[in-house]
């Protein structure tokens, strides 16, 4: 008898399973394909480890000429950039294994599924064999959203994508958001000629509609090329010769016995409350699979909600200063309520902004190039913060903090930014609004 | 009759000049040289203008190739670079001075002396006029300590250094602290053969040790030689090209007229209370000139503190949480105390590590460098933080925040990190510790 039984390795469930373990709980993690997940395996980490070589290629591609940087016969070995992603992420998956297992977690590689509740507890099953526990953690994640565009199965997701050793010469992008627009960059850089196909009339999904539009702008220039308002009916009809689809995630609720047990879903997803409980005492579930966010850092954050309060420790998960970032070149980064957001709530809100060049060193870093931060406000209080401009995947963290301790504008301005720092960009947003 | 008069346009002045002017006060600035004093002109944004070219020729001098990117004959056109530098400073300057005139700042670039006090306020000469004040800022900062070393005058300060349009085939730099080792770093970098020559028992001066000591050791890999507990006597004995001395800077209270209404000072610096008053009422000092901390974004806050005060808004200086930077290649950053500066209070403190590979996003971006997050606590409360890896510069404003508002460790692990960031490391550190 276990006390927690979790199903899903990925940013949920291996955090939550060394979290358990830690505070006393004997734990079993089950993990299908690879600890990581999605995010390690397949999203965040191999594209980070992939887009960071193709900003070192655009600097020795002539990129570097106005910093007083030149080379000739530019190589962007993209092969090795791709075993070199494998040698990252592997080295990751390692480290969590190892962590896992100081910290006591039992690790199965199996597929598991819930069978249904005893008296003592919940049992699940994994080839062929029963295993009961008192608690169940759900992070079985999501998976790509497939529309039914005809040739769609000829089409990648970002997981084909990622495991490409050779660069496309054309490569359409179906769906504009996060995944789209970092893979289009990225084979932007590599030399593929590149279209993005969006359904929207913006790219970036709810991402702030100027900055969303000033990173098109960008990307443009670069020799992207942007359909809005695009209804794909066809993958044959782009005629690219990859295809890449990402139109949305949806969260993985079949096929792992959520029946057996009775656990309540709701628009495809597993319900979930503030304690990252479900509908049914004992079994909670926290990640993608309870559709709310679907970023690995929301994950994470559940993760510990979920642990704490079986642990007795009652902790509450909120979603009010969770960022994102895409990580384009340059980056995006956001955190909280737009202007657009927040009129549609009914929230009286003010925005002020400032273009990066106020920051010395954005100016020190990219020569001729732009940026914007933005800042909402409702009345004193931060509500949300929006970048373009490289590091501000770094740099929201901050505001992140800000925002989680609800500080007033006066408060903010007494931050020290340490000088000259592309952050000072909050400070002066400020100071010139 | 002026409001005030600020002499001195460095980020005190010139930041204090614009706060003051649109809190309606009738504003007048006196800088002698260039707006933006030695920080804009001489030192922190220059230094990181050139120290980018660097980092971008590292990664075409074969840099790129653990990342699959690989060129021929790559070129450091050093003075290309300086002349974008120059053009980026150029830039700066007129963003500055366009932003004061906005604000109704009137700007004379005069050298002046404070000449006395009658019934009304304070008198101030310049170029043979006298102006009259009801309050004054000194704000004239700091400037390089020159040691009696023989042949001194042949040496490089700073301000030389950044202006050399040759890369010298040899470089000896006198002090390993922060000007000294970015200098390092950047002719390092564009091939000089570079020895540091430091007093101390280490470099980096009050930076953690275990993060100087990681420095040093990255640098000497990369060629840079280091003699600690060097006394150095005589320049030509060094037998360097070229020299920067950068043992230190000293506050600028000569040949401005303190003498005149009597504004006290001690060991070399004027002295000011919390409000950034001097003994003299209506005579406030904000920046170097003070001594306390010798660095543009303290200069900035107590610019606003002593305009705040002088606008009767009671606004007090704190210097318990301001951080502080190496811009190398990795970057270093700390703020507040060290275990060893803690240790010399009488603190009792703590300090959690964890190496900066516990970041993905470390890990897909420095293929094969190494790091360290380090956390000081007394207690619940983060009292110090100190990190080496980039882009921590950007990242240690978070903990600028955290320790502005005294966050306790349960705050911090709640506040949502991006995934992958670096920044993420200050959660791992804190769940690993």
């Amino acid at each position: 008898m276990y006390d927690l039984i979790i199903i899903g390795g990925g940013p949920a469930g291996y955090h939550a399973a060394g979290l358990a373990a830690r505070g006393g709980l004997k734990t079993l993690l089950f993990e299908k394909r690879g600890l990581g997940g999605v995010c390690l395996n397949e999203g965040c980490i191999p594209s980070k480890a992939l887009l960071y070589s193709a900003k070192i290629f655009d600097y020795a591609n002539g990129g570097g000429k106005k910093y007083g940087v030149t080379c000739e016969n530019p190589v962007f070995d993209y092969a090795a950039a791709v075993r070199r992603k494998d040698g990252v992420v592997g080295r990751l998956i390692s480290g969590i294994e190892a962590s896992l297992k100081s910290a006591g977690v039992e690790i199965a590689r199996e597929r598991a599924v819930i069978a249904g509740k005893t008296g003592g507890g919940f049992t699940v099953e994994a080839a062929g064999t029963a295993y009961q526990a008192r608690n169940l953690l759900i992070c079985t994640g999501s998976e790509p959203v497939l529309p039914p565009i005809k040739g769609i199965e000829s089409a990648m997701t970002n997981r084909e994508c990622l495991e490409l050793t050779e660069v496309p010469m054309t490569l359409a992008v179906v769906g504009g958001g996060v995944i789209g627009l970092e893979m289009a960059g990225l084979f932007n850089s590599a030399g593929s000629v590149v279209t993005v196909y969006e359904a929207a009339d913006k790219i970036a999904g709810p991402f702030d509609r100027e900055i969303s539009g000033m990173l098109q702008k960008i990307y443009e220039k670069k020799g992207v090329v942007f359909k809005l308002n695009a209804a794909v009916k066809d993958i044959a009809e782009l005629g690219a010769e990859k295809t890449l689809v990402s139109v949305g995630r949806r969260a993985v609720t079949s096929g792992i016995g959520l029946e057996s047990v009775g656990v309540p879903t709701g628009r495809g997803a597993v319900l979930t409350d503030e304690f990252m409980k479900t509908g049914v005492p004992g079994v909670y579930a926290a990640g993608d699979v309870n559709g709310k966010s679907m970023l690995a850092h929301t994950a994470y954050r559940e993760a510990e909600v979920a642990v704490n309060n079986m642990l007795g420790r009652r902790d509450i998960m909120e979603y009010g200063a969770i960022p994102s970032v895409i990580y384009t070149s340059p980056e995006a980064a956001g955190i909280g309520e737009t202007a657009e957001s927040a009129r549609e709530k009914g929230i009286s809100a003010r925005e002020t902004k400032l273009p990066m060049q106020y920051s010395g060193r954005f100016m020190a870093e990219n020569e001729g190039e732009g940026g914007l931060c933005k800042l909402v406000w409702a009345g004193e209080r931060l509500i949300g913060a929006h970048m373009l401009g490289s590091p501000c995947s770094e740099i929201i963290s901050t505001l992140s903090a800000v925002m989680f301790r609800e500080m007033g504008i006066e408060q903010i301005k007494k931050i020290i930014f340490p000088h000259p720092t592309v952050a000072e960009i909050i400070k002066e947003a400020i100071f010139h609004a």
